[in-house]
């Protein structure tokens, strides 16, 4: 049972095991996305903050907050949006760049406890982010590759995991704040990539007792009808162990297949948050072949399927 | 490795460990279907027959076929339907009847190697249903209850199954002719219904060492937005060793969790069938909150989400 709170000025998140999975919105990041970043990089948040409320309403318990924009005042636009981020949501944030001097603008106006995305297994970066993330009280995402690059080889992967909760003990950081990520490659490329995922997630659970987390679209990237595979991976990945994600919370079908895993988990008491959600959903769309009649429709949702096993 | 071969006349399937899931299609069952039960009754297996070929259609790789109508002539009724439906498909069948003479009715007509659906560890059906089952050379699904019932302690199931594997090699059937199922019940009522069929998957599978179905729609009975929750069971049960479900291939987003956990543990060698099958699917319908950018949604199949992560 290991717990990561994480909160703002009013709300409080706890990642965990044996708890609901947390579902970190990914969208305020302007990697591959041209208007957003030209808008940041011209100082108009309009679309941060429509990203972030429309995320929040989709059911986003955190959200990932990104400025990487080529050439810009990074560590600026990064509290700039981190602040304006609060002033329109009261879900925590996982502040999130590669620079460090970016890490430090947002960390020192955010309002809370926040997620530090990220520190990996490399000297220097274990040296320039871990004091940040101690001197804030953060939590931090530890990224299981370091000088050597990403190892195909979850092993490999877990040594370098568990050096980061160790170098972050001799900072002064618990082991309830290391968020791991175990590194999700696309499976379009690498068809073993969820297979050492899983074994990777069993390991840091029962091994090195981390919660973790991952950039969850990875999957499926080069796919057709990624959301479906990156539903899947979501699903298999808690069945193993995961306990957050950073992820889209606007696609439908990937926000049913967490909470769906959080009911198969035992997760959501008397199904009433999926009950909550869904009550309205209108019906499944019947037919890959195109040819469900009516009649059988209804009954897919009236009875229970085979006469002998529930009646 | 065990693997549960399975045939018509001219097509065979493989049930088995590391093998793509075989989802074998729930819809020629009167229970709950009316209208079915009326036309079945009276001699009509028109909607049988669009039922067969639009689940094949749609992705199944095996058929149950079930004619269990009250007051009917079941014997007769359910070998008119396996005639039928192996005259308008090739791919194998499940018989299924909780009725013996109709077993052996279906298992008369039948062309090629049947599943057998089904046996329990009832003293009388052991004893009734194995003898047939050896005389065809079928293979049977074993349904974990006996005397006292369902248990809901999944140790008391597993040892069930292994009193029905025991039984089955007395007759001379070996246990990669037994395909388990551990019973699934619905989750809206039993809140550890999932967990509980886990652990019975997982043991079923390292120590008895055979494969397993289900009548997975249970799960679902009674809740909302249901096919979410049986897509979300059928890729949790799959990580933990199920290697068949009698499932409905007509709903797409349970046929999508399928194929998606087979890419998931590896079972779809370079994403191909997913490829083939979705390729052409349209994009994903955004917005749980109905706020989803253009632009966003463009780049939300585009790229592969976090920078640092996949470039």
């Amino acid at each position: 049972m290991t717990d990561t709170v994480i909160s703002s000025a009013t709300r409080e998140i706890v990642i965990g095991f044996d708890r609901p999975f947390v579902m970190i919105g990914e969208r305020i990041n302007p990697t591959g996305r041209k208007i957003l970043a030209a808008e940041m990089g011209s100082g108009d948040f309009t679309r941060v903050e429509a990203d972030a409320r429309a995320q929040v309403a989709a059911g986003a318990h955190m959200l990932d907050v990104n400025a990487g924009i080529p050439l810009a005042d990074e560590p600026a636009i990064l509290a700039k949006a981190v602040q304006l981020v609060q002033s329109v949501t009261d879900v925590p944030l996982s502040i999130d760049s590669s620079i460090v001097a970016a890490l430090a603008a947002g960390l020192a106006v955010y309002k809370g406890k926040p997620l530090v995305n990220s520190v990996t297994g490399e000297e220097e970066r274990l040296e320039a982010v871990l004091p940040l993330v101690k001197k804030y009280g953060a939590a931090v995402v530890a990224i299981s590759n370091d000088e050597t690059g990403i190892s195909e080889d979850p092993d490999v992967r877990f040594e370098v995991a568990k050096k980061i909760v160790q170098r972050a003990a001799d900072h002064g950081i618990p082991v309830s704040d290391v968020v791991v990520d175990p590194l999700v490659m696309p499976i379009g490329a690498i068809n073993k990539a969820c297979v050492q995922v899983m074994h990777l997630l069993r390991r840091l659970r029962t091994e090195l007792k981390v919660n973790t987390t991952c950039g969850a679209s990875n999957i499926s990237f080069g796919l057709p009808a990624r959301e479906g595979i990156t539903a899947a991976f979501l699903i298999s990945a808690m069945g193993a162990g995961m306990t957050s994600a950073i992820m889209n919370p606007l696609h439908t079908e990937i926000v049913r297949a967490v909470m769906g895993a959080d009911v198969m988990m035992g997760h959501d008491p008397d199904c009433m948050r999926w009950i909550r959600r869904f009550r309205d959903a209108p019906p499944a769309a019947q037919g890959a072949a195109g040819a469900a009649p009516a009649e059988g429709a209804a009954r897919g949702r009236r009875e229970g399927g085979h006469r002998r096993r529930v009646t």
